[in-house]
């Protein structure tokens, strides 16, 4: 049988096992999600057997576990290393969501669970794909290694020590993964790019203790209104980012790159309506694409201090806190990087407070050639598997492994999203398009055919 | 017998009993509070008849009940208007109480437990200075009646309805209240001003909602770095004020009242050690005394927006919120104060991100002429109730009833306060000298028989 007429037999069935696979909440900042992460993890494993991976470990981490596969070696086949996370954000604010983040519903087409889009429905269907191909054609078409990580959205600490105890092992012609978004629905497209990311936290101490606004009020360090003003100088007015020599590495945007981008079906009438704000700002000088895959960026992602619930408090608070994140592109160095944020946050505070300034992780971006032969198979896969004109992107999110590996074992990363920008990754309301999900599947099952038929010679 | 000796052989009762009160958490902000409230009412209702005060109503209003008490009306003497307020300020954070707030501790001479110092230890103190006198003298030496709120800690919003409907039974010769501080350990103080209070309430929406930071880093307005950027122009260098027209009608300190405040007995070593911060800052060209008693101020109370918890999240949040409160001096008017505030506040946002500003609360500053007699009176009485000197003082904080009552029946108001400036109001660990509360004790029950003796003339 024709494996894309047995995907098409096994629809319902696919899409049920990704519901099992999304009810897990598998949430890894959290340390009450433990026993969550070792269920979704074992959950993997028994995927990947089913798959033809039949050598499969679950590796433990001082953290949560690495899913690790390999099936039998057969000779003349190029290797692909397959990379994928079990883990997921947050599901807060839950009040937001419409049905609940781990009871997985389909809406209008769309799958709606936290994970669904990022990464646990992008990362199944190169499952069933494989699964697929073994099921039609007895045996898997090409050598798959399986990298599955469970903390790539807590910065991915545990896994470095696993790669590097596991650098030969680990050894592929292509790295391939699914965890980008599509340009636009209907524009299958291929990611050659990444930002890298840095992630910070920042405490800022006035007094020692909280204080009544009354009574000391008009005398003392508020570290709210200090930590304000530190923020408010992290940008100038052309929203460039004011660290010192930030910008110093920065690879410059070339003529051709700028008018590929500009020439994209991608229209910013749609990312100003997901975005839904009254006005959109950024970086002058730069489009809106430019802004958001090719150029550094400095976000704050979260802050904190004093009194938040309901009503009034009169309190001047001993301690306020930021959660600061720096996005990097070809070819800032993030250990260099944050020590600038740092140096520059501590210039920004005045005497009268404390400071202590944590860096969370820090990730290298990545930037590929896309003339390489492998991605041309990869373009024709999936205009085949979805009917449609495939394209070249950048994307402004970050998958430090992709970096890492790139660097570590000088091999093309092929990265082929299966997301929509409006999915709502990282939000209340998460989602996969059905639709994408199967046009997904049946790329990748053509990708693995052709590489395996094709790609010897890569 | 003596009523100072009637004192002394009841000491450890009164202190239990006001351990009772204390362990009734009547926070007023929390809706999960109300049944607590509804206690501590019941509770005062009970004392205030062991005090002689027969006539006693628990009035309700649309939140929390108003206590209001009268003595059996006797001729030729003055009649006080008592004022204190039940409810306390949330606990918050729980973490940082060394013995549990609702469970009053005495360590070290002080008694630990929210409400301890503001404002039940002290309101209590005149309960029993009265109960007292009623027990010595087989009758009150003057006429009382009694208003204790229960919503002072969230801005005495049904106080003034209670008020305006019974403003013929409410006259008094004076206004007596206990809810400030002494200036230093050892210095018995009356206060003759307070700081006026608005509270406000910002919100400022960018994205409609929380965005992946990777994916629209860079190209979309960040409402925690729009809200910053607005808070850190709200004061200029000189931590003036920068809100156009907020100094228009304050009222200028004469050279003699500075002076009076600069010879005070008080170390401004003390007050940093209080505070605990690297350092001291404030508005230019005026003294830490001048600063938090005699100028108006902008705090910022709360902020909060976008992830909060452990570990990363790389989101770009929909919302930014703050709390902000403006603390006001004679002759700055609270409702034009909040219009000045607010137009500010929108004028400093950019058009890409909505506002919603919300005033929770308007209340006026006051000052009172300290050379009325009844002050006299008073001095005396703290003089010889603690043994030691005693000094006029103003103080930054704000309790809306004296203002109120004060422009309502133009009557004096006597502050007597018993609490010290490091007792912890507003924060963990909130606690009361004793030695401050039977001095207290003492000296109110002195001046309320003074005023029986010699008042009548007021």
């Amino acid at each position: 049988m024709n494996v894309i007429d047995f995907i098409e037999d096994h629809q319902s069935a696919y899409l049920e096992e990704l519901k099992d696979f999304l009810r897990i909440p598998s949430v890894s900042t959290k340390d009450e999600h433990k026993s969550d992460i070792a269920r979704a993890a074992s959950w993997l494993a028994e995927r990947l057997r089913s798959a033809g991976i039949k050598n499969v470990e679950i590796v433990p981490t001082p953290n949560h576990p690495v899913v690790y596969g390999e099936s039998v070696r057969l000779a003349n086949r190029p290797t692909i290393l397959l990379y994928g996370h079990y883990d997921v954000q947050p599901a807060e604010p839950l009040d937001l969501w419409t049905s609940p983040p781990f009871d997985p519903t389909v809406r209008d087409g769309n799958l709606y669970a936290r994970g669904s889009a990022d990464d646990k429905g992008q990362l199944h269907l190169h499952l069933k794909a494989l699964e697929a191909l073994y099921e039609t054609e007895g045996e898997l078409p090409i050598n798959v290694k399986v990298v599955i990580e469970g903390e790539e959205e807590i910065g991915s600490k545990n896994l470095w020590a696993f790669v590097a105890e596991n650098r030969h092992k680990l050894i592929a012609d292509a790295l391939v993964l699914s965890d980008t978004s599509m340009l636009a629905p209907g524009v299958p497209s291929i990611t050659y790019g990444l930002r890298g990311l840095n992630y910070y936290q920042v405490e800022v101490t006035g007094p020692a203790q909280d204080l009544h606004s009354g009574v000391f009020g008009g005398a003392v360090p508020n570290p709210i209104t200090i930590l304000s003003r530190a923020i408010a100088r992290l940008h100038d007015q052309n929203f460039r980012v004011t660290v010192p020599h930030f910008y110093d590495d920065v690879t410059k945007l070339s003529r051709s790159e700028r008018k590929a981008i500009a020439s994209l079906p991608w229209k910013e009438g749609a990312f100003r309506k997901i975005v839904g704000s009254r006005d959109l700002c950024g970086e002058k000088g730069f489009s809106v694409l430019e802004r958001i895959w090719c150029r550094p960026t400095l976000e704050l992602n979260g802050i904190w201090g004093g009194y938040t619930g309901k009503g009034e408090k009169t309190v001047i608070p001993s301690k306020a806190y930021a959660k600061i994140s720096t996005r990097l592109v070809p070819h800032q160095d993030p250990k260099k990087i944050a020590r600038l944020v740092e140096g520059h946050m501590r210039r920004l505070l005045p005497k009268s407070v404390m400071c202590k300034f944590d860096v969370l992780s820090a990730g290298k971006p990545w930037l590929a050639d896309y003339r390489d032969e492998i991605f041309r198979m990869a373009i024709t896969s999936l205009e085949t598997g979805f009917g449609k004109k495939a394209v070249f992107i950048r994307e402004g999110g970050s998958i430090p492994f992709v970096a890492q590996m790139h660097s570590l074992l000088k091999i093309p990363c092929v990265l082929l999203g299966f997301g929509l920008p409006d999915e709502n990754a990282h939000a209340p309301n998460e989602h996969l398009s059905v639709e994408n999900y199967f046009g997904g599947l049946r790329s990748v099952a053509l990708f693995y055919k052709e590489l395996g038929q094709n790609g010897a010679r890569l």
